[in-house]
């Protein structure tokens, strides 16, 4: 009996999410590609830590529509990603549309069908990018929607382990769990190596540098 | 200035939806396939509607992951349609898990890219077939979800014409204003008549005699 559906982009913070989830009982791993530039990569890394854990329940779905939604550097190449500014108190352009309503509507799709009773996601609000979609009001808002929209005798928890961590937090959590840190990426940008520049790769290099541990994944540069 | 995103599947309840929106303002038409077996169908329904009201802006979005997910009749074709039985008062195995939340997440991503501040979906809760997500209450709680999960400027209202009416006052609304009911698809069977069995044939074969009107799309069988 899966007891949770966890949502594992491949990142540094879903991967600690999931590394939590396992630690309290069965587990499906959910991947969503929303046509984002680093998706190859990016489910590199979930089928790593999916084999890690030997989750048997898995499924990869495609959301390429955000693509034709646009509106995004993530999503629409005719927008570049900028250059990191940690600083930045406006929502950037990164931001992809209500991108977590698509993720936890599949979650909470496949954790009925499953009977699972809980949805992990890894998201950050604290010492985060500032996505309206990421905030603790909203998971406790969609929730309820969830509640609602579902059989009455689904009742699924939305569960945000790292809502208000700070990334060095995330990080030493990671450890402390073992968590397959060397498996995740973060960048922003489609390459072998991350870019060491973008807004992702800043804040996971200042996690690491704040928490005092070396990260795992090479960097074509660490400005920090 | 788009005002509206209209969800259109290309049944009868959207398209007196559509038919009520495009009378308040300029609109962004959106029709998403989630794998249903009637897909081809309603496509074709949704672009000669579309192009009735002269329709620029349209998207056409593939959620066909649904199949994946399964867990009903209309996406999971091991699970045979059911007969037709309109006094059941249990949730009918055509629910398809959370479906509308998958619907309402593209249609508010669109209308933010877009500047859109509405949108239209033909949900019914009276004289339907009982799916949760069809309620009034599941619709006000997903739209508070989307304005606290998109940027602090963007409120979008969720808008449902027909939550309340029964199906022969949505038929009498819709011959009122003129709808395209012509154009319009409602049954669960992929074929090229529509069957005049399944559940969502007779709910409509019932409004329309209800209504005391005549049903301009062509039947195999009209038990009614």
């Amino acid at each position: 009996m899966v007891k949770s559906v966890v949502l594992l982009s491949g990142g540094l913070d879903s991967a600690v999410a999931a590394t939590i989830a396992v630690s309290k009982g069965e587990c499906a791993f959910l991947h969503i590609n929303y046509g984002q530039r680093t998706e190859a990569k990016e489910l590199d890394s979930f089928n790593r830590i999916a084999e890690h854990f030997k989750i048997q329940k898995r499924l990869v779905t495609d959301i390429s529509y955000l693509k034709q939604v646009g509106g995004s550097a993530l999503t629409d190449e005719r927008i570049d990603v900028p250059p990191a500014d940690l600083d930045n108190k406006e929502i950037p352009i990164t931001y992809v549309p209500f991108r977590n309503a698509h993720l936890l509507s599949i979650a909470i799709s496949w954790a009925e069908v499953l009977g699972a009773k809980e949805v992990y996601i890894g998201a950050v609000e604290e010492d985060s990018s500032g996505y309206p979609d990421c905030r603790a009001e909203f998971f406790k808002a969609f929730e309820k929607a969830a509640s609602l929209g579902t059989r009455p005798e689904t009742q699924i928890k939305i569960i945000t382990p790292l809502i208000n961590m700070r990334k060095s937090e995330i990080v030493k959590e990671g450890i402390r769990l073992s968590a397959p840190l060397q498996f995740t990426w973060s960048c922003y940008k489609d390459s072998s190596e991350a870019c060491g520049e973008c807004d992702s790769c800043l804040l996971r290099l200042r996690g690491f540098k704040e928490a005092e541990a070396i990260d795992p994944i090479p960097y074509k540069a660490k400005p920090l």
